[in-house]
C-alpha cells in the first residue's frame, strides 16, 4: 500500500533517527535533508527506500556519524581528502562545496576523496553545484556488481557518473550508472511479470535478452554501450582510486560490506568566463534545439536529463511523497 | 587491394603534402606524425583514410594551416583559448600540452578551446598526456549526426569522449563516441553483407535492429546506453560550448561544413599526490583483476581500452601499415 508523507514530516523523522544514532543536530539535519530531497525529487531508491539500509550501515560501524573529512594534500586546484568513513552524503556535499570554493578562485577545482561512503544519489551534488552556478562532474566507484565486457563474473562497479550545468533557476543533471539497468530495476520488472523496455543483459545462451529473470539468473547485466560502458567503468575506478589514494573496486569488493569508496568532485566556475553574458542564451538554445527534435512516434516527448525532477518535485510537494507503507512503518520504528 | 606502407614513408608523404599547402616545416611534421601514428596504431578511419578529407578542408579554407591558438582568458587553472580555425590535431596537441603545464603547477589544468577543428582521433591526446604521466579527460563536440533518444532527426553529435591514465610505459586509453556504431562502420558491414554484432539502431517499425541497411535507412543509430548516451552527448555539448565560449552542435550544424568545434582538455598531475609511490601498484592491481575475469565463453580475451593498440603498433611497425591501394594512390597524387 502506498501512503503519502509530507517532505517536512519525512525529513524530521530522518533527523530524529539520525540524532539518536549520534549525529550532531546540524549533521542530522543536513543528512535528513539529502535523503528527503532525494525522495521529494522521485529518486526513492536512494532516498526513503534506502534509508533503513543506511541506518544499518551506521549501526554496523561502516558509517561513522561524527567523522569529519580531513585534508591529506593540496596541490592548489586539486585536493586529496580522507573521508574517514563519515556519512557518504555529508562527505560528498562537503567535497562539492570545497570543489566550488577552489573553482571560484582558480576556475576549476577537483576534490578527490577516498575512504568515504555511498553518496546515495549522485545527482544531489550536481544539483548542489549547478544551483550555485557551477558546472559539475563527479563520480564514485562501487563494489563489483557487473561483469566486464565478455566476462561472466562481477569484476567492475556500476560507478555512477554525474554531469551537471545550470539552467535558469534549475539545472540539467545527468546521473547515470554504467549498468544499463540496476538489479533493483530488474527485480521490480520481474515481480511485475514484465519485460525490460530494451535488452538489459545476456541469457544462458549468451544472447541479449529483455527478460529480467534471465539476466538475474546469469548475472550478466549489460554495461551501457556494451564494451564502451565496461571500459568507462574501469577508467572511472582507476581515476577515482588513483587520484584520491583510496580503494579500488577490486579492494572494496574484498570487504564484508560496501564502504570506503573513492569519489571525485570537479566544479567549474562560469562566473568569470569571457563569454559570461552569453552562457544562459547558449544553454537555452541547445535545450530548445534538443526538445524540438522530431519524435520517432507521435506523442513522445523529448526530455533532457533532470527535466522530470522539477515536475516530480512539484507533484510531491503538493500530494506528499509516495512511500510503501511497510517501508515507512520500518522507518518509524527505527 | 591492400598494400603496406612503412610508417616513415607515410609520415613523409603526409608532411610533403602539408608543406605544399602552407604548413610550416615543424607544423607539417607534427601534423603528419599524428596522422601517421593514428594509422600505425590501427585507427585508419582517423589516420590515412581521413587524410584526403582533411586536405580538402584545408583547401576549402575551413582549416587554416598557419593559424595559432590564442589565449582569450586565464582563470588560473582554467584557460579559454581560441583555436582560430587552425589544424585540429595541432590545436588539440597544443591544448593538451598546455593543460599538462597547468596541472604540473596546480594539480589539475583545464584548457577549453572554441573555434577549433576536428581533432581526428581523440585517443591521440590521451596517449600524449598519459605518456608523460598525466591522467587525461577530454572531449569534442561535432555536427549533429544522431537523433536524441525518442527522436528521429539529427540533433545531437556523437561527441567523442576520452579518458586516459598511465600504465607502465604504455597507457590505458578509452576513446569512444556517443553513437554505438559510426556510419562508417555501418556502411562497412552493409558492403560486406554482414549484420552488426549487436543491435545498433532502429528499423522502420521502430524496433532495435542489427541490420546495417535498416539503420542507414531510418538514420536512427543508437546512442550508447539508449537514453544515457543521448543525455551524455547533450551534456558534453553544453559543457564544451559553454566553457570554451565556442559553438554548440546546433550552431555547427547550421554551417556548410563541420568546423569551428568546441573542445575540452583536462590534465591531472599524479606527480605530487600523497600516494605517488603506490599508484603504479594500484593500476596494475586493477588491470590484473579486470583481465582475470571469467570469460563468458571459452577463448574470449578480456581486454582493457588501449590494450590492442600496443599489439597493432608493433605489427604495423614490422609489416607496414595496411592501406587500401586506391586511398594511397589518391594521397600520392595530392
Amino acid at each position: 500500500m502506498t501512503i503519502f508523507v509530507t517532505y517536512e514530516n519525512m525529513k524530521s523523522e530522518f533527523a530524529r533517527i539520525l540524532a539518536n544514532l549520534g549525529f550532531s543536530d546540524s549533521k542530522a539535519d543536513r543528512c535528513a535533508e539529502i535523503f528527503a530531497v532525494n525522495s521529494l525529487e522521485g529518486v526513492y531508491s536512494h532516498g526513503v527506500n534506502r534509508f533503513p539500509k543506511f541506518i544499518m550501515y551506521v549501526k554496523k560501524g561502516y558509517v561513522k556519524p561524527d567523522a569529519e573529512p580531513g585534508l591529506i594534500k593540496s596541490l592548489g586546484s586539486l585536493e586529496q581528502w580522507n573521508g574517514n568513513l563519515g556519512p557518504g552524503p555529508l562527505n560528498a556535499s562537503f567535497a562539492t562545496e570545497r570543489a566550488m570554493k577552489i573553482a571560484s578562485e582558480n576556475g576549476i577545482g577537483l576534490v578527490a576523496m577516498g575512504n568515504t561512503n555511498h553518496w546515495m544519489r549522485g545527482g544531489t551534488y550536481g544539483w548542489q553545484a549547478a544551483g550555485k552556478g557551477f558546472v559539475f562532474i563527479g563520480w564514485t566507484n562501487t563494489e563489483a556488481n557487473m561483469p566486464a565486457w565478455g566476462a561472466k563474473d562481477f569484476r567492475i562497479g556500476n560507478n555512477p557518473l554525474v554531469f551537471a550545468a545550470p539552467y535558469g533557476k534549475e539545472a540539467i543533471v545527468l546521473d547515470f550508472a554504467m549498468s544499463q539497468f540496476s538489479y533493483g530495476r530488474l527485480e521490480t520488472y520481474q515481480l511485475e511479470g514484465k519485460q525490460m523496455p530494451y535488452p538489459g543483459g545476456f541469457n544462458r545462451e549468451g544472447k541479449l535478452t529483455s527478460v529480467p529473470g534471465e539476466i538475474i539468473e546469469t548475472r550478466r547485466a549489460l554495461p551501457i554501450g556494451y564494451w564502451k560502458g565496461s571500459g568507462l567503468s574501469l577508467l572511472l575506478d582507476i581515476l577515482g582510486s588513483v587520484i584520491s589514494g583510496g580503494l579500488s573496486t577490486s579492494e572494496i569488493t574484498k570487504m564484508e560490506g560496501e564502504y570506503s569508496l573513492s569519489q571525485i568532485f570537479i566544479a567549474i566556475s562560469l562566473e568569470n568566463l569571457s563569454n559570461r553574458e552569453r552562457i544562459e542564451a547558449t544553454v537555452n538554445d541547445i535545450i530548445k534545439n534538443y526538445k524540438e527534435s522530431d519524435p520517432a512516434e507521435p506523442g513522445i516527448r523529448i526530455r533532457f536529463p533532470g527535466e522530470n525532477v522539477v515536475k516530480v518535485r512539484e507533484e510531491n510537494r503538493i500530494n506528499g511523497i509516495p512511500v510503501n507503507k511497510s517501508v515507512w512503518d520500518t522507518i518509524l520504528s527505527l
